[in-house]
Formats: structure tokens, C-alpha cells, sequence
């Protein structure tokens, strides 16, 4: 137990999630890391951490489902008008607005693998008409399915709510940026809870007061905690939480990790093996 | 069709929602009343439509899933800490609060006809801990069904969210009086999407500001547009929508309203025949 370290030469595992810089330069190398986290940027951004250690990731390990309902919280905010009835209370304005069903809201979820896999299906079953966008292309019952870049342009325009769950990789860094955003109908909400570098949020901003983005729920900053002096505190079409979309559960968690050790001593394959070239 | 009124003698149905005082006296009797709505308390209350009129309401008609997803935005406003988060945005605080996961919440749904049924099943469907109350008793799968007064109390007291769609009758009128909502855990929330003389408003309203209740999502009201001298206009712990939780789809209650007619005319049984004695 850290900060106890591992005499040099013995056979150890680490399972850590933000530990401090050139943590792993004070440890003889581990024979692997486990992330307790889905998301492994952090990880591969360091330079203390060699390329020849497995990193181990959780796989849902309970975050699928807190997702879904972060995602489907949103989803609701937008299509069942909760912001505007939000600004209308403010102004003790008694208007009932035109109602969206379920099956004309059309939800589109970038990123379709452990957790974005079980928020488009569960936005599914609840009659939306989800559609979904992936690297390598899956099959998902009742999702549209899309991968690669050249059919994300198609698929923003023809979104009420974008539900962004990708990793944080190299391809997907600043993704949702000024041009892409502007393929979105100006109706359009957007939920982000998977990496604030993906998101251009001055251009966000922008397109909220020009009328050109109905609103936004924000999980993910690209700094965390959100700065004092962001513009996103206080703007009337943006919903702030504080990174806690999908949070990593003690037990599934640990469950998840020891059965994970099992398999990698026995020399069977684990899940969430990270693929570094991949970046996820 | 209104303001043409049928000759005397003739045989006419009506399908109305909201007609004027004395309307109905003005018109020969007709063969029956089609509502146009799932609520009739405002038709059992008129003194212009005779008991002998047959009144057929609409039975969910596009209703029961509009009620889901508003009742499960509440919920989820209350278990994923939306409301707390939107209180710590508005003075830039980044506090992650701790989770309760979807099981660990219980909710309470007062009435499972057709329309808390379909509330009651699709919480249930999503993993949360969900009970459920009415009048005679029912049985729905997965979800703890009870009924009857004395049952309450014990039932209010085992709740986090309550989940009003009882209709309005004598017996449900002042229902969440005072002493009922004492019962609920002080961190509890309400949804309120049925009727707003079943729920005691200075009450819910001294209870929150005591810090004995913990918000309302409210679309219904004693009276209807909620007068701009309501307290609860600018309460922070209260969200107000203007009674649309589930409207009235034309497409879908034209097609019940013309296969009742049907079969009223061939004397089979109508879906949605309300009973005046019970009130619902
Ligand atoms: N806010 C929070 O609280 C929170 C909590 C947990 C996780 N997260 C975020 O959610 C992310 C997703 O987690 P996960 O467990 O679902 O990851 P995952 O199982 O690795 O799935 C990633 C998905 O993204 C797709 N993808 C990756 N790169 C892509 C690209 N360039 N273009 C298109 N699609 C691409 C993958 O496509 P393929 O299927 O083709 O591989 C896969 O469908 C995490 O990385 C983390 O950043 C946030
Ligand atoms: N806000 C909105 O936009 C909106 C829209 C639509 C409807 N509503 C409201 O929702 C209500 C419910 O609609 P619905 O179609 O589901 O009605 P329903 O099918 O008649 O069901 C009524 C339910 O309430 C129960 N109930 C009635 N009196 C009771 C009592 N004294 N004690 C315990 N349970 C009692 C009934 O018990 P049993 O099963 O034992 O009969 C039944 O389960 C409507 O009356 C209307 O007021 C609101």
C-alpha cells in the first residue's frame, strides 16, 4: 500500500488512478498497471510510465449504467423542454411549449464501446431514435450504426442530442471543433461527458448566444476544476457538473481489478488491456 | 362541429376537454361524452352533465410514456444531484457529491392505472428500487405493489422520490396534506404530475425552506395558470412546468375516441368508462 514502495526486483501490480508526477520513476517496473478509471489519457500522456507495462483499464465495473442516466438526463432536458420552462419559471412565464415525442428525437451517441454501447441501447429502449459512431464500425439492435470521420458530418446534422462518450485519443482530441459544431441544427443540444479536450468550448459559447446551439450539459472541462473565471459558470444555456457522469464504484471496481490479476497471472487474456497505439 | 349545436332528437356523441360553464345545457343529451384528457375531475364537478351521460376518458393514448420520461426526470434531477449541482453552478462551486446508484434509490408511485403503470414498469426496467400504491391492488412485476390508506405512511417513509398520478377524487383531494409529507426522509423529492389539489403547496413549501423535504417537480397546480403571486414561482428548490407532463396526441386519441364510438355503438365494452361512484 502506497506509500509503502516494492523492494527492486519483486513481482508487484499497481492499481492507482491519479497518482503524482514521476510516481512510477520511485517504483521498480510493475508488472502491470491497472487504471481504475475508463478513460486512460492521463496515462498515456505521462513519461514516467513505460510503453512495455500492460495498463489495464475498467470495463464498466457499474460506470455503463450511471452513463445512461447522465446521458438520458440530458436527452430529457432537451426534448421535454426542461431548459426553456427552466428560463420561463425564472421569469414566472406560463407557456406550454410543442411537445417532442420520444421517437422524433433523434439522439446521436459518438463513441459506441463499453459505456456509449449501453447508453445508446438504453436510450433505444426508451424510443429514441438513436443513432451511433464508432472507430472500426459495430452492431448494435435498433442503433443506426456509423463509423469514420467522413460520416460524422451527415450524422451531426441530423441530431437533436449529441452525447459525446469517445476517449480522449489522438483522432478524437478537439473533434467537436468550431466546423463540426456548426453542422448541428440550431436546435441541437449537447451532452459531453467524456474528455473536455474534445469539445471547442469558446465556440460553444459562441454558437449558444448566437442562437446557432439550443444548450449544453457539461461534464468535462479541459481544466478540472473548471476555472473561476470560465464563461460557462454562469451561462444561462449551460448545466455544469463536476466530473461525476460516471463515477469508479469501490466494489465492482476492485471485483473487476483482482479477477483482471487472476486472468493475467494465469496468462489468460483481461479485459481492457489498453492499446497504446490506439490510444483506448 | 361546436358552435353548431344538433337538433333536438338527435343522436350525437361529444369530444371535448375544457367546454365552457353550462354548455352541456345548451346541447340535447348526448349518447355519450368522450374527454378528451385522462383526468375527468373537472368533468365529474360540472353541474351541466348529467350522471346519466356516459363518460368515456382517454386511457393512455401516447400519455403513459409522456409521464415516464417526465417522472423519470425527476428522478433523476433528485438521485443524480442534478438540482444540488445547479445550486453550486450558480455560485461556481465544483463539489463532486456522493453517488447513489439507481437500486439504492426508492421510488414511490401513488397510482398505477394506465398510466402510473407504464411510470411504474419503466423505473422498474432502468434498475431502480420502485413501489407502487393504488386502490383496489394490482400486480406488476418487479415493482412492490400496496394499497390502501393504512398502507401509506409506511410506504411514504421508505421513500426518495414520490411520484404523484393518482387522479383527482374525493378520496385522493388533500391527499399530500401536511402530515403525509412529514413522513418522507427529509432528503426526499417530489414529482407532482397529477393533480394540484392533491398536494398541499404551504406545506411542501415550509417543509423545503425547513430543510425537511428536498425539492419538487411540479406541473399541476390548485389553480391553473399558477398565479404570479405563488411562492413557488422563484423557490429554488421547486421546478414548475405548465401541466404538460403528458398532453393530450391528437393522432392517437382521435383513433380511441372513434374505436370507443364503435364499439359503444355495438354495444361492446369502451375502454375508459369512468365510474362516477369511485370518481375515476
Ligand atoms: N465523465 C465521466 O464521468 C466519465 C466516466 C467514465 C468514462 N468517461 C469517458 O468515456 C470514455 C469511453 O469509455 P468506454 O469504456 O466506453 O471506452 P471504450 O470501451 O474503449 O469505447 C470507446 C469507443 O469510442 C470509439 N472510438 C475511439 N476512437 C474513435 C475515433 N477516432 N473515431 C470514432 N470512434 C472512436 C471506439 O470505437 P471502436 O468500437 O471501433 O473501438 C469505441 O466504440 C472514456 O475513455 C472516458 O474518457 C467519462
Ligand atoms: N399532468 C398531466 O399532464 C397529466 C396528464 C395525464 C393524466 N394526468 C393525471 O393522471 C391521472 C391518472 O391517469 P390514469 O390514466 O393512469 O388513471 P387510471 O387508469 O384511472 O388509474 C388511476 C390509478 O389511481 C388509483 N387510485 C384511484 N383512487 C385511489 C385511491 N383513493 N387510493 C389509492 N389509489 C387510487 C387507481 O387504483 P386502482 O388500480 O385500484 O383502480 C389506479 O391505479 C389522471 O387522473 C390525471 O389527473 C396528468
Amino acid at each position: 500500500m502506497w506509500p509503502a514502495i516494492p523492494a527492486p526486483g519483486s513481482t508487484f501490480y499497481v492499481a492507482t488512478w491519479n497518482p503524482p508526477e514521476g510516481f512510477f520513476h520511485r517504483l521498480p517496473e510493475p508488472k502491470a498497471v491497472f487504471a481504475l478509471g475508463a478513460g486512460v489519457d492521463r496515462f498515456l500522456k505521462r513519461d514516467d510510465l513505460p510503453d512495455s507495462v500492460p495498463l489495464i483499464r475498467l470495463t464498466d465495473a457499474g460506470m455503463a449504467r450511471q452513463m445512461a442516466e447522465y446521458a438520458l438526463a440530458g436527452v430529457l432536458r432537451f426534448q421535454r423542454n426542461l431548459d426553456l420552462y427552466e428560463a420561463q419559471q425564472t421569469s414566472g412565464l406560463w407557456r406550454p411549449l410543442p411537445v417532442r415525442s420520444s421517437d422524433e428525437t433523434r439522439v446521436t451517441v459518438l463513441g459506441l464501446g463499453r459505456i456509449g454501447g449501453v447508453v445508446a441501447t438504453t436510450l433505444s429502449a426508451l424510443g429514441y431514435k438513436v443513432s451511433g459512431w464508432s472507430r472500426a464500425g459495430t452492431d448494435i439492435p435498433g442503433v443506426v450504426c456509423r463509423s469514420g470521420v467522413a460520416s460524422l458530418d451527415t450524422l451531426l446534422a441530423q441530431t437533436d442530442v449529441l452525447i459525446n462518450v469517445l476517449p480522449s485519443t489522438e483522432e478524437t482530441r478537439g473533434l467537436l471543433n468550431r466546423e463540426r459544431l456548426g453542422r448541428l441544427p440550431a436546435d441541437a443540444g449537447i451532452v459531453n461527458a467524456a474528455r473536455g479536450d474534445q469539445l471547442d468550448a469558446d465556440a460553444l459559447v459562441e454558437f449558444l448566444d448566437a442562437g446557432r446551439l439550443r444548450g449544453a450539459l457539461l461534464d468535462v472541462f479541459p481544466e478540472e476544476p473548471l476555472p473561476e473565471e470560465s464563461r460557462l459558470w454562469n451561462h444561462p444555456k449551460v448545466r455544469i457538473t463536476p466530473h461525476v457522469a460516471a463515477v469508479t464504484l469501490l466494489g465492482p471496481s476492485v471485483r473487476q481489478v483482482v479477477r483482471n490479476m487472476r486472468r493475467f497471472e494465469e496468462g489468460q487474456t483481461v479485459e481492457g488491456l489498453v492499446d497504446r497505439r490506439r490510444g483506448y
